[in-house]
């Protein structure tokens, strides 16, 4: 006998068995079926892409921690490490195809060599939303909403979304004098929650003096109702502006909506990426505030600069499918199911297999999924098989399969019926399907 | 401005634009809902793997293909180049959690390094499901039967499933001295209708002498009907046999559930992988011979046999899914369509979003997808927007979107009316949607 190969993954990657890849699938599932509600459309994209694609301008984290390799051809290759930098070389490319605004989504997974301590993963799938060539505050709101009802419909409804606006905030910086170092600042105000107070503000006195460091804390701690803060921001910025505008704009379309209490806006939002240059966001679980954001995202004036001389304005967001997972199980919403199929056919003559596939396709045409077992063991077995599925029935076909009486059996309740019709078992299959997540 | 970065993508690799990723996400939304109907249940596993784990005993075509390097970790790894390693791997790892009979699918993308000018690609996407741990004629059928109703169920109907049995077939091997080269004489004979007979019988020759190749090739031309080949068949490997016998059990379930017309016996069919021991089966559309087989698979006696001591026994198939959309383009059973969203709402005065998206909303909460444009541009220009995207309805509300009277332009008969109410705006954008494939 040949050696054997010990079956093993590698750190940080995961197999999903059913339960797991069921609940993954109706995640995914409802959120399609949300976007989709929205009009929006999914693209793809390639896994593997040329490494100066992604890496564009470089960036130190993200060299370290991409999948880079020379293919058989000799190309400098790379597995993506979002779906942003992807969605920006596609628009770039079949910008000529595409009708503006344009609104996609694009669920896929994305590859990270990341510390697997921290509890992180290699690879993970990121759900992302965006409306490309709209400027309108108008677009802004809709991804905003679209944040609100897509989590609502995956039953996580008690959430509050945190937005700023970092055109509002560079206008604050002009006229503190520090507009030139906004992206050390807006580095640094993006770990206050991590790092704490003090050391953001020994990290801003660093860049931007102590004085000025006071200052930017005092701005980004404002507080207060949607109005009041946007009142105080706005003199902080130097008075009324397109920004200000905007910011009260979206704040009336969520009053228009009935949706205002989910949204709040925040000054100490700042989102570490570069690319952003308007309104910015993030999501979070009001019970589990510390899992951080589930879905963030904001307004960029010219994602595809690198590629394009066209300016190509858009908004966007991102679900981390991950994340959200291990918040619904910490919230219990997650109840995994082993199985679509909530009942099975018994098998008490393997002869008869095809009669059972005969008998399992009248329930199949009728919409309920119905597996065949198709070892001719003890019944025990075969109801102990059922539950070990996940499958609540079991019928137990007569003579002529097809044609004749049934008999169930209930699994949870060890409840057994007989002399059923057809469409008695057919009733009692279908009614109240669970759901598996809330 | 900085130098600008050529939008480009690696050779034999795709973007897949709104309507190409509708298309295809219908197709997988229909295999997957048939899989379910059998419960079969989903599952997943990690894109990249350990090479060795994926290489396994080596094989000279897969090594020149496969997409491998060493991460950033020192390890030697490689990009899945097909579902069945992965699986195989994926039955060793997780034999204890698992009830057999197992059935699962895997719809998943895999990579190879291939040759693109032959019409390939090297990201592409394959549709595997299985039956493991049950070695019973009864789950060979129902793999058979998924694949002919699957196929159905995405408007493939006119198809012939093409069966063979190794087994048999190594049978008359035996008979005729020949059985130490079944390996190569399977190559040659899968060969056979891509090289032709001559060629293959030169290959054959050279393999068992020329008196042998006749002989294979008189086997592998047997004709007639299911019932009339299986007894030549049964006659050349020496009689009655448990192959012949599942050949016949097999034969019995089709006629059972009245699917017998779809399937043909055929013992040229030969299936080139080293891993199949039992029933093998191609599917070809009767329009369309030329472009192969669309879905292919049989029985394996022990595929985990890599990496475990336990044998475990499956048989199971896999949709090519690239293959199949080439053959729905060819039959013009694909109907591609842009939008999800068969009505926008028009915008009038972007002040007024808030309102529409409340509009929009009440359309969603019924289950009418509905796009809010933001941009108060002129109705002409709306209604050409709404055309480009595969919209069929313009809204356009009046001074109370959400409470009153609403006008609604209907785009391909460039049809007004006004005055309705929501209840009728509702009717007409939900009667009589459209399927996107047959």
């Amino acid at each position: 006998m040949a050696d054997l190969i010990e079956p093993r993954i590698l750190k940080g990657f995961r197999d999903f068995l059913p339960a797991a890849e069921i609940g993954r699938r109706s995640l995914v599932e409802k959120i399609e079926a949300s976007f989709r509600l929205y009009g929006f459309v999914p693209i793809d994209t390639p896994a593997l892409e040329y490494a100066d694609i992604l890496l564009g301008k470089g960036g130190g984290e993200t060299e370290r921690q991409i999948y880079r390799f020379t293919d058989n051809g000799g190309r400098d290759v790379a597995l993506r490490f979002d779906l942003t930098v992807p969605f920006a070389r596609f628009l770039a490319e079949h910008r000529a195809d595409l009708a503006l605004p344009f609104k996609c989504y694009h669920i896929a997974k994305v590859w990270r060599g990341e510390n697997t301590q921290r509890g992180r993963y290699r690879e993970f799938t990121q759900c992302d939303f965006d409306c490309v060539g709209s400027d309108s505050a108008a677009a802004d709101f809709e991804i905003l909403l679209m944040m609100r009802n897509t989590l609502s419909a995956i039953g996580v409804k008690d959430i509050t979304i945190r937005i700023n606006h970092r055109g509002l905030f560079n206008r604050f910086l002009d006229r503190i004098g520090c507009r030139g170092k906004s992206a050390e600042i807006l580095r640094a105000v993006d770990k206050l929650a991590k790092a704490g107070r003090d050391a953001t503000r020994a990290a801003l006195a660093e860049t931007a003096g102590a004085e000025n460091a006071a200052k930017v804390l005092a701005y980004t701690g404002a507080g207060g109702g949607f109005g009041e803060t946007l009142a105080g921001l706005t003199e902080a910025a130097g008075g009324p502006c397109p920004e200000s505008e905007r910011l009260s704009l979206i704040r009336r379309f969520m009053e228009d909506t009935g949706t205002a209490s989910s949204f709040v806006l925040d000054p100490s939002i700042a989102r570490g990426l570069d690319y952003y240059t308007g309104v910015v966001y993030e999501t979070f679980i009001n019970e589990l505030p510390e899992i951080g954001s589930v879905c963030s995202g904001g307004r960029y004036d010219n994602l595809v600069g690198l590629y394009s001389k066209e300016k190509l304005s858009g908004v966007g967001a991102s679900i981390g499918l991950d994340r959200l997972i291990a918040a619904l199980e910490a919230l219990g919403k997650s109840r995994p199911r082993g199985a679509y199929a909530r009942a099975a056919i018994a098998c008490t003559d393997e002869g008869a297999c095809g009669a059972y596939q005969a008998l399992a396709e009248k329930f199949r045409e009728r919409g309920a999924a119905c597996e065949v077992f198709t070892e001719a063991k003890k019944l025990t077995w075969q109801f102990a098989l059922a539950e070990k599925k996940g499958a609540e029935f079991v019928i137990i076909p007569g003579e002529a399969p097809a044609a004749g009486k049934l008999a169930l059996r209930e699994i949870s309740g060890r409840q057994d019926r007989e002399n059923l019709d057809f469409e008695e078992v057919l009733d009692i299959i279908t009614q109240g399907a669970r759901e598996d997540t809330v």
